[in-house]
C-alpha cells in the first residue's frame, strides 16, 4: 500500500508492505553514498538486505536503547559521513525503530544543513507513528525529544514481515499509538481492536493509522495547532517514560497510561481498558506525583502563562485542547492512574 | 533602516541603525526568557545594554574564536536553556559576530525544534553577511558549516554603532562580503569603494549590500539553485581559511582573495585589486595547492558527478555558475593568487 504525504515541495511516499525491504533499491536512488544508520537490537539480515543494495553503503551500528538517542550519537553520524566524503547528493537511511529514526533524521536534517533521509521503521512503533510526519530528535539528560529539527523523509518503507521478529511486548506497545489514532480520528480503527485480532490484520492496522496521522500532518506541519492533538496520552506518558526507576515502561505502553486520565466518558474508558487488556498494554500504574509533575514542567507542553497544554477526549473521534493550570494538572495525577 | 525579507510566513525586518541596540526592548518583545549569547571579543557595555532590557535574560558568553562553532557550544547551549527551564515561548538573542549568530542560530532552530531568534549582529562582517538569509552552522574538526539548519531569525538589529569599537582589519574583513555584493548584484554599490570612503558611509554600504543579497535569498532561500551565487569566492576562499598554517587570514580577507581567480575580465580584476588596496584587504596568497584541492573536495561545493561548481564572474552584474572538473579547478589554483 502507497500512502502520500502531501506537503508541497516535502511531499513524500510511505510504503506499507510485506517484504519491501528486500526491494528497496528499485524504491529509491541507492546508487550513490548511503549512511546506514541501525542499532544491536535490528537483526543483522535486515541490514544485510539494505547494504546488499546500496553501492556505497557506510554501516553505522547504534548500541539498543533510548540511550542512543543523544548528542553524542548526533556528532558521531555526522563525523563518519564528513569522514566518508558525504555531499549534499548522497543519503542517510534509517533501519530501526524510533531512536535510530530520529537520531538519524536530526544527523540528516544538519548534514550540509539536510542531506536525502529514508526512514525504513522494523517496529510497529515506529511503522505506526515515528517514522510518518518529520520529527526528529534527541534527548538532553534524561528529557525527551529538547533537540531536534522538523525534517521529513523523502521515502518511508515500512516492511512489516520486520514485525514478525519483535517480542510481542515490542510488537503490543506500538499498538497503543494505532489505538490513540483510532480514538482520535478513526472509530472504525479503534473497533478493530475490540473486535479482531491486530496480529492477523496488522498490515491494515498500520496503514490505516498512518493515513489518520497523515491527515493531521497535511493541515498542520509544524504543530502550529491541530497538530497537537497528536499529543494525546504524552503530557503524563512523557512524564513516566522519563521518570526512572518506574519499570522501565516502553513509550507505548506510557502513552496507553497517559490517555487514561484524558478521557472524559467512563464509558469510553472502559471499553479502552478492555482494548489495554486484549492486547497487554498496561491499565495501571502507581508513581509519585511531583516527580511526574517536574517532568511534565520541563515538556513542551508548558505554555507561556504557566499553564499547561493537554489533550482531552470528549467522545471517540472528538478531541480539544485544554488549558490546565499546574493546580488543576496536579489533581488529576496525584494519585496515580488506577 | 528597516530592510524587510519577504519569506512567506518566515519573514522579517532587518534594522540597520545607529545606536539601535539601545532600544532593542522596543524592537522585539524580551519580557521572556532570553539566552544571550555573545564572546569574549564583544564589549561588555553592548551586553550589559542587552541584558538591561530583557526581564529574564541568561547570558553566555563564548570565547572568542572560530573554535567556538563547534558542536560543543551548541550542545552547552542546548543545556544551558533546558536547565532554566526554556519554553518554545523562549528566544534565543545573538550578539556578536558571524561565529556566535551560527552557533546561537542553529541551537535555536533545534532547541525544542526551534524557538524565536533574533540576531543582534556587532561586526562589519556578520551586519553585511552572516546574519541575514537563515544559514546557521557550526564546524566539524577543521572543516568549515559542515552541520546546520536553514532557519530564518525573526528580527535581525545591526547597530552601526558598534562598528566603531573594531580594529581596522576586522573592519575592512568584512566589507569583502560588501565588495562581492557588488561585483555580482549592484555595480553602483562596487563603484562607491572606488570613489568614496567606506568609513564614511558605512551604513548605507551595510544596508545596500543586505539589500542585494535579500533580493537573492527572497528568490531561493534553501540554494536550490541562484542563492549559489553567493558562494562567489567561497569555494577557494573556505579551503584558504580551513587550511591551517597560511598565517591565520579572516574569512573576509579569504573569499577576497578566492574571487580574483574567477573574475574573468582582466580589467575588472585590476579594478576590485585597486579596491582591495585601497581598503587593505590582501592580494595575492602562495600556498599548498594539494592541500587547497583536498579541502574543496571536502566543502559543500562538490557535485554527485565529482565536479566542482564555482561561481565566476563574467563582468559586473553577470555571474554564472561553471562546473569545473578536479583537473581544471587544480590548475586554476596551481600557483597561488598573484
Amino acid at each position: 500500500m502507497k500512502i502520500t504525504m502531501r506537503l508541497g515541495k516535502r511531499s513524500y511516499d510511505i510504503i506499507v508492505k510485506e517484504g519491501s525491504l528486500g526491494r528497496i533499491g528499485q524504491l529509491a536512488n541507492l546508487a550513490r553514498r548511503v549512511l546506514v544508520v541501525s542499532d544491536t537490537g535490528v537483526p543483522e539480515e535486515y541490514i544485510r538486505t539494505v547494504l546488499a543494495q546500496c553501492s556505497a553503503g557506510v554501516p553505522v551500528i547504534l548500541q539498543q536503547g533510548e540511550g542512543a538517542k543523544s548528542l553524542e550519537t548526533f556528532g558521531t553520524l555526522l563525523n563518519v559521513m564528513y569522514e566518508h566524503g558525504f555531499t549534499r547528493a548522497d543519503t542517510v537511511l534509517a533501519l530501526g525503530g524510533g531512536v535510530v529514526g530520529d537520531v538519524a533524521g536530526f544527523a540528516a536534517s544538519a548534514y550540509m544543513r539536510g542531506i536525502r533521509f529514508i526512514n525504513c521503521p522494523t517496529t510497529t512503533l515506529a511503522q505506526i507513528d515515528s517514522s510518518v510526519g518529520g520529527k526528529t530528535a534527541v534527548n538532553l539528560g534524561g528529557a525527551k525529544n529538547v533537540a531536534g529539527a522538523f525534517y521529513q523523509p523523502s521515502l518511508v518503507v515500512a516492511d512489516t514481515d520486520t514485525l514478525k521478529t519483535l517480542t510481542r511486548r515490542h510488537f503490543v506497545n506500538g499498538l497503543a499509538e494505532a489505538v490513540k489514532a483510532g480514538l482520535l480520528l478513526d472509530e472504525t480503527l479503534f473497533t478493530r481492536f475490540e473486535q479482531e485480532n491486530a496480529e492477523e490484520c496488522i498490515t491494515d492496522i498500520i496503514a490505516r493509522s498512518i493515513a489518520a496521522k497523515q491527515s493531521v500532518v497535511e493541515r498542520d506541519e509544524r504543530e502550529k495547532g491541530l497538530r497537537a492533538i497528536l499529543n494525546f496520552g504524552h503530557t503524563i506518558g512523557h512524564a513516566i517514560e522519563s521518570c526512572e526507576g518506574l519499570g522501565g515502561l516502553y513509550h507505548g505502553e506510557c502513552v496507553a497510561l497517559g490517555m487514561l486520565p484524558m478521557i472524559e466518558q467512563p464509558a469510553v474508558r472502559r471499553r479502552v481498558r478492555s482494548v489495554y487488556k486484549k492486547l497487554g498494554l498496561p491499565t495501571q500504574i502507581r508513581y509519585d506525583g511531583d516527580k511526574i509533575m517536574e517532568f511534565i514542567r520541563h515538556d513542551k507542553k508548558q505554555c507561556a502563562d504557566g499553564s499547561f497544554a493537554v489533550v482531552r477526549l470528549a467522545q471517540i473521534g472528538t478531541s480539544r485542547i485544554d488549558k490546565l493550570s499546574a493546580d488543576q494538572l496536579r489533581a488529576m495525577i496525584r494519585e496515580g492512574i488506577r
